[in-house]
């Protein structure tokens, strides 16, 4: 019987999950598929990103050794609360929404005890949404943040990381308080900004002139306010305290500007050379220490993710401990 | 002898332009390109910007019936103290800085009676900088706003029409006022935005680790960050007013979206609804009404630039009033 992988929520991330795992053409994994929408379901099937539709949620996670909640953060309470019971024992369990904190206290509060949490969060996606726009190479080379549960152990957190891997992704160990107060800064504040900036021109008695002089720049500035409303209202309301502190820091910067307009010295060229150096760093210094994909090197995700089942059939031996590997 | 088309100021814009017209093929044309850094000069003759470097500025715009001033905008009051002596009788002069009011002034107190000046800006550019980075395509299916001096006449402005369309670029007649005023809120404050936005997180002290979480949400919102900080600043203090406006109307803003966090209801969810809408409006529904293209068509680039020429050689008869053409 085949391992099976079941995908809850076939949006752009759940769809582009399922096309990025079926893409690595792994032997031996069945990926089934739910949305609360029938159609999203079809949808995904016959895009290829599942192998198997499954109508019902709870018979869908039932034998499954993974399950990726791939829904808006809003909706995984609920949809913890609907699978507790059918989860099977020993099976791993992963999100991506974009807050974790909120994530892992539902997680802990509602999974029963024999099923191991692993947070997830791939930092990539795109301002459209739905499986018509999944790809399966949409978390190529992207850093996908990950936080296991107390009770996860090594080889269940190398199952998420070897499905991270398969998907072209990085993994990048985080603890929740701190990936929400750092992606607030670097993902939420931006989506606040888009869409204030799209609010203030957009509402403004100039913009039906205004709107015809917009370009590449203000594209690009605004594109954020075209990503799915009800996904931006959750990522705010599970990670207020955090963005309402980067907007006021946002404010008081904002300030800094506009003084340095008024002033009209050197001082903005100054500061605009600082920031244009500032992002070309970020843009092309970043570097990450790759010390856990050393690690895993060599362990295929099937291996991974069969791990135990093998170990079982094999009497022990079929899995070498990662950690030695090195 | 061809027909000369000046251009001053060698980098993105201007070799672009270069790229563009020499693209175009149009037969009997001779583009003479000349700046201040004789190496941007050196390469935008091997790039195939122009057909012929100047090293002197004043050769440079000798007999040119078009004078095209791609400098940074404050740059262009010196460039035309310098040139305005050596400016052929009857020359058009145009430019391409991205405010207009102070450029429409110093044209007006600077240059010859005998001079048109008829102000330019393409929406279009990139973040990134000279002439290495220029392509023919840059202005193709872009605005190009057209602010013709008060003495311009209809057959002046259409040499410069005819350029922008030669670009594959629209153009847009607009009062300079109002196109400051308007620029400030799609164009001069989003880089504001985007540079307000590194500077906050970059001198964060947990930028370290959060930019390992930064993503294509962080890299658009912040990609005008990297444009050029003189002419950012030259933005800025040549559309001094508009821009602190913008400024102020934008903190408004986002002391609403932060009241909307704060409150966590369903009032943040239709704000991303709104805006995403408006958004979505601006992206697939913007039109223009082309009645000025209607108005040229059939008239080539060449035969508006050489319509005085052509009417001097054929006594009068060369050129039909393209008012009249349609």
């Amino acid at each position: 019987m085949p391992e099976r992988i079941t995908i809850l929520g076939l949006g752009l991330i759940g769809g582009s999950i399922g096309l990025g795992l079926k893409k690595a053409k792994i032997a031996n994994i069945e990926i089934v598929g739910h949305d609360r929408d029938p159609d999203a379901t079809g949808r995904a099937k016959r895009a290829g990103a599942i192998d198997k539709s499954e109508w019902n949620l709870l018979a869908a996670v039932e034998g499954a050794s993974l399950v990726i909640l791939a829904t808006p953060v809003l909706a995984i309470k609920e949809a913890m609360e609907q699978i507790a019971d059918s989860l099977s024992p020993g099976a791993i369990v992963t999100d991506t929404a974009s807050t974790k904190v909120q994530v892992m206290h539902w997680a802990e509060s509602l999974l029963p005890e024999q099923v191991t949490f692993i947070g997830g969060h791939p930092m990539a996606g795109k301002e459209v949404s739905g499986v018509d726009n999944a790809e399966a190479g949409l978390f190529e080379k992207a850093v996908y943040c990950l936080s296991p549960a107390k009770n996860a152990d090594t080889k269940q957190v190398d199952v998420v990381v070897g499905m991270v891997e398969t998907l072209g992704a990085t993994p990048y160990f985080v603890d929740p308080h701190e990936h929400d107060g750092l992606v607030a800064g670097v993902s939420h504040l931006p989506i606040i900004l888009s869409s204030a900036l799209v609010a203030a021109t957009t509402s403004d008695p100039s913009w039906r002139e205004m709107q015809k002089l917009a370009s590449t720049g203000f594209r690009d500035v605004s594109r954020l306010a075209s990503g799915d409303p009800a996904m931006n209202a959750g990522i705010a309301s599970t990670n207020r305290e955090a963005v309402v502190g980067w907007i006021d820091r946002y404010i008081d910067e904002l300030k800094i500007y506009r003084q340095l307009v008024v002033d009209g010295g050197d001082d903005l060229t100054k500061e605009f050379e600082r920031v244009q150096s500032a992002r070309d760093v970020w843009l092309y210094g970043a570097s990450d220490d790759g010390s856990r994909r050393e690690q895993m090197k060599g362990m295929s995700f099937a291996q991974l993710l069969m791990g135990d089942r093998l170990a079982k059939l094999t009497g022990g031996f079929g899995r070498t401990d990662p950690k030695k590997k090195k």
